[in-house]
């Protein structure tokens, strides 16, 4: 029996692909050679999981693999008509993400509480002014996404006595349906967005959205930049629709130097890496090989992503 | 019967006094009238809790305010041979700032902990630079201080999953004694001091204790600047002995725009306060005359200060 060919998305190896040798055929592609080592492959690991080449590349009726693993809780980039069509598998990064992105959530909450940019900048012009901060326990936030990423955010600001909704699509124990979004939005110090990027949420959080909250709001996004209008969430900071705003993720990544996101007072950018803990790549890397070992035995794969949704169920 | 007179150390009447209306004489000093004021008054409220001169104006043997309450946690300032001898009732505000300060802290782990100060400054440069940051939870901390402020932090900071100790001046269920500090120091990535300020714990955070830490260690400080020696601190984050501090408190406040604490790397500089959420004068004002109350009708007192120790001891 011949060994199965693993595509690898990237021009380096991923940590701990070694495990895996003798019993795999490991190929390498960039962006450029995907479309045409595709066909040949069985499994293809989407490695470098910024890259949007695996919709422009996936071959429509020919061969392809049979399984698709991006290292990513999001699987927006990758999904395409044929994909979501095709009998292909598509698992993604479940686990890995969660808690570090909810506690960089907790520390832009508790750092706009207290004013901490304010602090630093103070402290560059070396100027002593005592301020006033907020309490954050006692708070409300909504958290829109009730994926594992934003129930983790929500158990995160909860331990912080923070009164926090979570919305999903649809209601059910414990998470609002998305009909219940605008009247929480009304209510909220904090709105933070870690829901799936798809056809019904792009774009969501828009201008009439942002002119439901409070003054005194502030809205914070660790999912994708396509969630929001982004002209829309910097005039609702600048015209103090609403108080501040934190941005890890925006429409087009790297954010050019002149984009005019960098300078918006009251908003915070950060360069996606709310996620991102020191070994988050070596536990990327152990997580594929686990789901390999799985798949290889004929074993049921977990993450499998419901690629009409675009995102894992959570079962509650 | 006449009535009591009330020497408030400020100029202006603190919020809520006019609830006494009628049943106090209530009288104002500033620092240069107290010592006149002194023999005369009940009972002294020190609303300018910054001020030293109580120590300085305290009357010896002779005539002398019965009780004298501080709207802060620490009664360091005022605390003089002569009103520790005294029968004299010292109290102080506890209950007032142990939450606020607990998220102040929680917020300062977060944002070293997820390089929001680099964000910041990657921000203004206009540069994006994705980092690794490091998780909180499963990370070590050692509280410094046992009282109500240094257990509020301890609770804050394991509900975000962060094994913390809390070292007291001697040993009991859920406290390390003193002498088990050292050994906690060189094990935490995060040394919180929340102590009493004390003699015996005056410059307690020396280069020796900050040698015993650990490189990737970071110190905080919400308690009084006088229990670190900050040239040994600077020193320290200079020289890379520990990763990072964050000080809220330094011995002289406030900080003066040349002292040269404003621009070490590595270092957080916020002037003290991370106690003062929105509406504390007005907490403060309401628990006064709350105790006052129960002064006036004769019934105990809470948040009596042990003189001798120089805080309020925490009943287990």
């Amino acid at each position: 029996m011949p060994l199965p060919t693993l595509l690898v998305l990237e021009a380096d190896p991923p940590p701990r692909l070694g495990r895996l040798t003798g019993r795999v055929r490991v190929r390498y592609a960039d962006e450029g050679s995907l479309a045409a080592s595709l066909p040949s492959a069985d499994v293809l690991l989407v490695w470098d999981f910024a890259s949007d080449a695996v919709r422009a590349a996936w071959p429509g009726d020919g061969p392809r693999p049979s399984w698709v693993h991006t290292p990513s809780a999001g699987v927006d980039r990758l999904l395409c008509p044929e994909l979501v069509a095709s009998d292909t598998v598509v698992t993604n990064a479940r686990g890995v993400f969660e808690q570090p992105i909810a506690e960089y959530v907790a520390g832009l909450v508790l750092a706009m509480a207290k004013d901490l940019p304010g602090t630093l900048e103070l402290q560059r012009e070396r100027r002593w002014r005592q301020r006033e901060s907020l309490p954050v326990a006692g708070s409300r936030a909504v958290v829109v996404g009730a994926g594992p990423i934003g129930r983790a955010v929500a158990t995160t600001l909860r331990a912080l006595g923070v009164r926090t909704a979570v919305v999903g699509r649809t209601a059910r124990p414990r998470v609002h349906g998305a009909d219940e979004l605008d009247l929480l939005l009304t209510r909220a110090d904090w709105v933070v967005c870690a829901a799936p990027l798809t056809e019904s949420t792009r774009g969501m959080f828009d201008a009439r959205r942002f002119g439901l909250m409070q003054p005194s709001a502030r809205f914070i996004n660790v999912a994708r930049g396509q969630l929001v209008v982004e002209d829309a969430l910097v005039a609702a900071v600048a015209k103090r629709w609403i108080a501040g705003a934190a941005l890890d993720v925006f429409a087009r990544e790297p954010l050019g130097e002149d984009s005019a996101l960098w300078d918006v007072p009251g908003l915070i950018v950060s360069p996606h890496m709310s996620g991102d803990t020191v070994g988050w790549r070596d536990r990327l890397g152990a997580q594929f090989v686990d789901m390999f070992e799985l798949w290889a035995s004929g074993r049921p794969l977990p993450n499998v992503v419901d690629k009409e949704r675009g995102y894992v169920p959570v079962r509650d």
